[in-house]
Formats: structure tokens, sequence, C-alpha cells
């Protein structure tokens, strides 16, 4: 059968801010910027989910893009979603809120539920002007 | 001479939550749903800048679109980029943080300093799915 | 109080063909060209609902962006999603299923239903290279 | 009959630069920055064509965005697209190449040429980030 | 010489179900929800047509995007464009009209056509929110 | 440690003219069609830069997004924005000023001078409809 990779466009909003407590405030103010500002800021994320594997000749599917929306948004977006990352997410109390990290979280809580073909890549826009590629490993 | 408006789109990121202190936890609950969450959220705000007026036969500009993007620097990006606008900016202490507040907040610092022309319109996109447009007034 | 445009941007898929039955077949291939084609093709439409009103001082709203959202689920999306047009929707058996006409029976869907505010346009892209304005009358 | 708003997007590629020969070089220097290198810059302009008018009972059209189109094809794009603006078109060897004059040349071109409705606007983006809209007079 | 890879985007419009003759109704409507309603449905489906290849030193090109635009409407869009999928297009009458499968299909008309360079991937969107990536094999 | 790939999204914009000295006018008439007008075009350049590494434990960072728009004010930017390609740039005195090529001059630029991982791909899209991604070699 052939194979191919499917995407799903899926989005959340949240707050974060970027702070390492191991390190000074002044390290911190010149390491991240205005990102390491006290009250946080935030962003609308946009997430690409990449699932490849074999086209099914039942369905035509290599997985219902339905099926990733559904697990995205109980696996992720009820965790993350108009929420604070640093206060809320206990996965990020001893890890920055970087994209790379949300990207890495996304992927910890998603590879292992694709019914079918398998996770290869989580895209992770934090603005149309930056993103992250995860692809595991 | 012919007129026209002039359009800049710019961009800033901020965390906000929407809460009427004036009313009980419960009517907050019901009313702003997701957005009424204690820990804020955010967005990246994407804005448009309309100005209209005389084309000027000297320039064939209405306004010079860098002066624009200076002026809104100055005014607007300093006070709200990477802020968290219900903590950090005084404006909203007795207004709401909605996405119409923050268009009129705009407009306030923006409309009087217009150097030629004058402003019609702030568009302000709180995501990609909703925005809002205050026309002054 | 300060009056504001709130703007929601929905979507729905469904097929359709143009062809006038009080007219020739010739002249149906002539002035629809391939959307004439017998077998139906189709279109990812989007959406844009804008309402005017004043600012609530208790929300900060002139509308909440998630009731134009449920509205537009109820009246329309389950009417034209995923559907054919033509043969589907009983308001086209007597219309053409244009982008000018699918714009009118949104308008006719939600003008009357919105909560606080009113309707001044519904706009509707057929593709990403042409929409169409519906502002009433 | 409901009278509706059409909008076509099309786009051209040409270089320009701002120059007014009228003025010292240290003027056009200042007032235009880097848009005044002597050796031309460009743009992909992207264009929308607004023409609103009366939904035809027969065709459910305002006009026919293929027409719109040809229109422009004919009357904008074979003089603009791939040209210097500054160089190769007449009409701007007395005017400034601005964003402006670039909707104003266009508006002319087409505002008698509409086949059906009235050309409204053309609106005319420079870059992603600013535009112009010209709407006659 | 150096290699790069060259991309063109390409849209068409078409109709089109998802249905498994094979299978009971039952099964069909769970599967594909929506997708299966028996009317058809329909996208403006967007395409990028991927060549790697050495850069000319002749031409500064891997391939002409002309010429993958000239191929792709001869054996591509000819076919698809405002036409029904299942009804219309003999390749899909023993085939689902998935968008993998329409990615294959695109794959196979174009592959052993493209002059310089080979292609190495369809990316084919269905809607603004799904694609699917096909790279042969 | 985990690795991903970061991307910052940048613009500039420029003239150019595709024309092979070494070949005929009629050669490069018929090869370039309207790329090859002597006068010059232009284009809104917008590119992206991907570089991939180690997440660092302490910053969350493969690398920090704003030193790799800084690397590209300086390196890039200031070398191509505002300008001719074919007149102002040396580099393209003896290489055609294609897509590709342009993206080999920007890999060239900054691949070297990447802080921390390393530059993987230069995507540079000419117009919103073609772009080519380079990754050396």
């Amino acid at each position: 059968m052939p194979r191919a990779t499917v995407v799903r466009r899926v989005h959340f909003n949240a707050a974060h801010r970027l702070h390492n407590p191991a390190q000074t405030a002044e390290w911190n103010r010149t390491t991240f910027g205005p990102c390491n500002l006290p009250n946080y800021h935030g962003h609308n994320y946009e997430v690409e989910l990449c699932v490849e594997g074999e086209v099914s000749a039942d369905t035509g599917y290599v997985v219902d893009v339905g099926t990733l929306k559904a697990l995205f948004d109980e696996h992720v977006h009820a965790l993350l979603d108009h929420h604070n990352l640093n206060l809320d997410v206990p996965w990020f109390a001893t890890r920055l809120a970087s994209t790379e990290n949300v990207a890495l979280f996304i992927w910890e809580q998603l590879a292992s539920r694709i019914p079918s073909g398998h996770l290869t890549c989580v895209r992770l826009w934090e603005t149309p002007r930056n993103y992250v590629e995860y692809r595991g490993g």
C-alpha cells in the first residue's frame, strides 16, 4: 500500500514567561529580554500534527483527521488552552516554557495515542513569525 | 487632490483575562467561560491602523507608513507588548481587557498624533478567527 | 458608550453548480463556463459575520463571539456544511447558488437572531481569490 | 433586487523607486529613505477589485469575477507586471510611484470598463504589511 | 552544482464524497460521518508541487515554475477542476476520493513528466486546516 | 537532550531580472519570458531560516530567534533590501538572480554564523505562489 503523511492544524491560546530560577535575575533579563517580564504575556499557538503511515484501502485514510483533532482536544487543548503554562501545567514546573519545550510536551501527550500511522512531527507556531518542529528523539 | 486610506499592519503579544470585579465569581465564569480563568492566557494581537487623507503631490503619500509604525511602537507597543494588560496597564484597571476595549485604547493613544490625514479605523485581531473594528465615537 | 464592530470568522464546505433552468443549456454553458458542469464542484467557504453595536460596560463586549459561532453552527452550518446547495437546501430551489445568494441566505438565517448589536455584513469567500460582501437591503 | 459587493483578488510584480525630481537629492533621501535608492527595488503587489451592484436574477451575479480578471489582465497586468513603474509606464512620468498612486492608476484604467455594477474600491497591498484603499474622488 | 527544491503552488475546486461500496451504509456513515452524505460536498484544493534537482548554471533554475504550472494545468487541472471526483474521474471509480488518494493521483499524473529534477512531494490541502504529503512509494 | 528545529520568518524587498549574458537576446527572451524584461521587476521576498540543534536545558532554546533576526538583518537585509540584485550585489555579477541562487546567497551569508545548532534550510518565497528550499550542498 502507498504511504503518506496527514497533517491536521489545530490551535490554543496561553500565557507564559521565560524564567530559569537556577539563574540570577540579571541573567534572565539579559537572556530572555521582554519574554522574562514578570506578569506573563501570551500567544495564539498554532499547531500542525503530522502522522505518517499506510493509506488504508478501506478508508483511503492514513488516519482520520477528526480523530487527531479529538486526541488533541482531550490531551493537549484541555490542559493548555486559556491557561498559564508556568502556573497551571505541572510539566513546566521543572522546564522552561519555550516553544521548543511546548512542542515536546505536545509530542509526549500524543505520540503513543495515534491509532494508525505514527506521529512524525509537531510543528508549533508561537507567532506567525517563528515556529518549532519537533520530530521525537 | 485625490484622497485615499493607507493601512499599516503591526502586532504585539500580551496576556490578559476577562473579569468584572463588580460581579460575582459565578457571573464571571458563566459570562466569560475560559477567558475568566484566574492565571491569565494570551494572544498574538495583530493590528491594522487606517489613515484617510489627501494624497500629497510632493510625496505621493497620505502618510508615511514608517511614521505610523514608529508612533505605534512608542505609544502602544512599548506599553502592551510582552505585558499583562490587567496587571501592567493602568488604563485597564477600570475597564475590561476585551478586544473592543484594547482597540479603543490604541485609538486613544494614536488618534491625536497622526501627522497627516486622520485615523479612521483600528482593526484588531485577537486570534486569526475574531477581530474588532473601532472607528471612534 | 463607545460603539464597535465585532467579526467572527467561520467556515463550511459544500458542493454546488450554477444553472438557470429558465435558460437554454447553451446560455448556461456560455454564461457560467465550468461552474455549469453537471456533476457539481465545491468549495471551502470562509465566512465573516460582522456585528456592530455598543460596547457593554459590564462585559466589554458588543456581542460574545462564541454566541455568533453557536448561531452560525445551528442556523447555517447544520444546513450547508458537507451538503449540496442545489439538491439539499430548499432555499436554493428557486435561486442560483452563487456566492452572492449564499451570502444573502446566511444573512436571512442570522440577522434577526443577533442578541446584541446588529448584523452589518456577511463576507463570504468562495475561494481565497474571490468573495462577496452583503450588507442587507 | 438585493445589492452586494463582489471582490476579485489579482496580483502583479513590478519594480519602482520613490523620487521627486522637483526636490533635492537630500530631501528625497530624508523623505523616502531606502525607497529612494537609485537602482529600484520591487514588490509582489496584491490587488482587490470591489464592484457593488444589483444581484442579477438571471445569473445570481453582480458581475462575473472572470470578467473582472480579464479586464485587469488587459488594462493593468499587461502594462505593469514585470515592468518598472518609473521607466516603463508613462502615467508615472509625472507622478510618484507610491502605493496610493498605483491604486489611483488601476482605478483610472478600470472604473469606466466595469460592465455591471460599479467599482467602489481598489485595495492594493505593496507588502503583506501595508496597503492602500482608493475609492475614487 | 548546488541542488535545491523548487515549489509551485496551484489550485483547483472539486466535489466529492467518501463512500466505500464494499461496506454497508452504516459502516460508511460511522466511518466517514458527514463526508459520506449522498449528494457530495466540495473543496478548494490547494496544491504544492515540489521538484528537487541541480541548479542549472545556464538558467539559475532547477525547473521553470511556469513549466510546472503548465503540466499541472494539462494533466491535473483539466481533469479535476470544477468536476466531481467520484462521477467524472475514472481513476476514482475503484478508489476512495480521500485527500491521500487525490495526492497520489496528482503524483501519478506528473511524476514522469517533470523535465528537469524530479518530483519529491505533492502537498495537498483539502481545507486550510488539513493536508496530505505524498512522496511516492 | 532533545533536538528540535527552530524557524524564524523574515523578509526583504528587491528588484531583479533574469538575464544570462553568455546567451543571445532571443535565448534569454524565450527562456525567461517577462522575467527577462530590461528595466527590472521586483518581489517581496519572504524567508524562513531553519536551525536544528539540541534544546538547551538552561534556556529551553535551540537558538534565540532574535539572534537569527539580527544575523539576517546584518548579513542579508542590509545588502539586499530595497536594492537591485543585479546592479547592487556583486555576488550576482556572475550568477543569475534566480530564487534558487538568492537562497544560496543567504545560506552562504549565514551558515557559518549560527551560534548554536546549525542551519538546515533556507526557504525563500519569491511570490506567495512559488518558493525554493536550499539545504546546503
